[in-house]
C-alpha cells in the first residue's frame, strides 16, 4: 500500500502538470490561470466521485500531500516547459499510466463503499477522465472524449476487469496490475493504430 | 407509488435517450460520447439537486433500475434514430411529460427535507432542467433556458401551484397530476404560440 | 457579527446584480436566464465551497434571506438597468468589497471545519471567485480569471495574510478588515496600473 500511496500522490502532481499544459495551448492563461487550471485537472475527477458517492472528506482536502505535489507539478510545468514538450512522448506514458492507476483507485474505492459494479465502473472511470473533461469545460473547449480517440472507454473496460476478476476472487495485487495494464495497452495500441469507436450517428451520404 | 416509480424509470430512460439525440446534432460524438452525454442529461439534475440538498446516496447510485434505463434508452437512441427523428412531435410531448413529473417529484423530495418552500421550487424546477444545462455546457453550447422558449419557466410555475395547493391541504395525487398538467400546458401553449419572456434588458434602438 | 450577517446578505445581493449584468451583456438572456444566471452567480461560489467541505446544509438553503436579497438584487438590476450601467465605478467598489468580504468569510470558514491552512485559503478564494467562473462557463466564455487582471490572486492574498496574522494570534475582528482591505487595495491598484500577472508560457517569437 505504501508504494501505492507515493504513487497516488505523484500521479496527482503529473495530472497537474498536463493540466497547466493543456491549458497554456489553449486560453494562454496567466501563471495563477495555469496553475488554477493544473489544480482543477488534478483534483476534479477524484472530488466528483467522491461528491457522488457522499464520500467526505475529499482525498486532497484531508491529505495535504496531494496539494504539495500538485503545487511542485505547476511549478515544474512552467520551469522546465521547453523539455516537456519535447518529451511529449515520455508525457504521453506517464499520462496513460496515470489514467489506468485512477481508473482501479476510484473502482475499488466506489466497491468499497457497497455501490452496484455497474456504478463502481463509473466511479472508477470518472476518478480518471473528469478532471479533464472540467479543464477543457473551462478552457471552452468541447471535452476531446466527446470527439476522438479512445479514452475513457480505455478506462471503462479496464474498470470492468477489474470487476470481473475481482468477483473471480483474484488476488487484489495482481488484479490491479492486470486491469491497470489493459488500460494502459487499449490506449497504447488505439493511439497507434489510430482507432476509434464508430460516430453514433452515421452523418448521410449526399445521394 | 408503484406507477410513480415505473414513471420515474421510464422517464429516466427518455431523457437519456433525448441527450444522445440532441449531442448527435452537435457535436457528432461517437458511440461512447453520445452514451455518456445521453447519461450526464438523465441524472444531472437529480444529481445536483441531491448534492445540493446533502441527499445521500443519490437515487441513482442506490437503485441500479435508473442505470439499466439509461443503458437501453442509449442503445435504443441508437437503433432506431431514424424513426426518432420522424417522431419529433411525439419526442416533444415525452419530453414535456419527463419534466412535468420530475420537476414535482423533486418539488415534493426538497420539501420532504424540511426544507423553505422557495428553495423547494427551485429544486423541483432544478431536477428537471439541470441535466439538460450540463448537456449545453458539455457541448459547448449556451444552455437553452438562458436565450428562449418558456421551459425552466414552465417548470417553476408547475412547482409553485404544488406548493399552494399543497398549502392548501389539496390531496397529494391529486396535485401531483394537477401541477404537472399546467407544466405541461404551459410548454405546450408557450410553443404552439411561440410566446417567450421579454429580453431582461431592451436592446438599445439606433437612433 | 450582526453587521457581518446583514453584510453578507446585503453582498449576496449585489453579487446577483453584477451576475444579472454581466450576463446580460454576453447572452442576451430573457427575465428568466437573467435572474438564474444572477442566482448562480451569487450562490455558486460559497455552494462549491460547502460542498467540497461536506458542510451541510449550504447557507443559502438553509437561510432564506439570502434567496431573497437575491431576488430583490435582480429585479433591483432590471428596472435600474440604465442607473447602475453609469455607475460602473460605483459597482466595481460594490463588487471589490464584496469579494474582499466572502474570501475571508470562506477561510473563516472553512478553517474552523479544520482544514489545512492552505486548503482555507482556496475556499476563501473559492467563495469569492467561483460563482463569476460558473457564471461564465453557462454563458460560454472562458472565465476572466485564466485571462487576464489580478482577480482571484488578489483574493489568495487576502486569504493568506488572514492565516499569516491568525497564526500570529491577531484579534480576529481586525484581522478581518486587514485581510478585507488588503483585497480591496490590490485588487484596486491592480486596475488602476493596469497590472497583470506574467503569461504562464511566453509565446514563441518568429524567428
Amino acid at each position: 500500500m505504501q508504494i501505492q500511496y507515493i504513487l497516488e500522490v505523484v500521479g496527482t502532481g503529473f495530472f497537474a502538470i498536463s493540466g497547466a499544459l493543456a491549458a497554456n495551448d489553449k486560453a494562454q492563461p496567466d501563471w495563477f490561470g495555469a496553475g488554477f487550471i493544473g489544480f482543477i485537472t488534478a483534483i476534479g475527477g477524484g472530488s466528483l466521485r467522491d461528491i457522488l458517492l457522499g464520500s467526505y472528506p475529499l482525498v486532497w482536502i484531508n491529505d495535504i500531500n496531494f496539494m504539495y505535489a500538485i503545487i511542485i507539478g505547476v511549478i515544474l510545468a512552467s520551469i522546465f516547459f521547453k523539455v516537456l514538450i519535447r518529451l511529449r512522448k515520455t508525457f504521453f506514458l506517464f499520462d496513460t499510466v496515470g489514467i489506468a492507476m485512477f481508473t482501479i483507485v476510484g473502482t475499488e474505492k466506489a466497491l468499497s463503499l457497497g455501490v452496484h459494479p455497474v456504478i463502481a465502473a463509473i466511479m472508477g472511470m470518472f476518478s480518471a477522465i473528469m478532471g479533464g473533461v472540467i479543464r477543457d469545460v473551462l478552457t471552452n473547449e468541447i471535452p476531446i472524449i466527446f470527439k476522438k480517440e479512445i479514452y475513457a472507454t480505455a478506462c471503462l473496460s479496464g474498470a470492468m476487469t477489474y470487476l470481473i476478476l475481482d468477483y473471480l476472487n483474484i488476488e487484489r495485487n495482481f488484479n490491479f496490475i492486470l486491469s491497470a495494464l489493459l488500460v494502459i495497452a487499449v490506449r497504447i495500441v488505439a493511439v497507434k493504430m489510430n482507432l476509434s469507436l464508430p460516430k453514433f450517428i452515421k452523418e448521410d451520404k449526399a445521394p
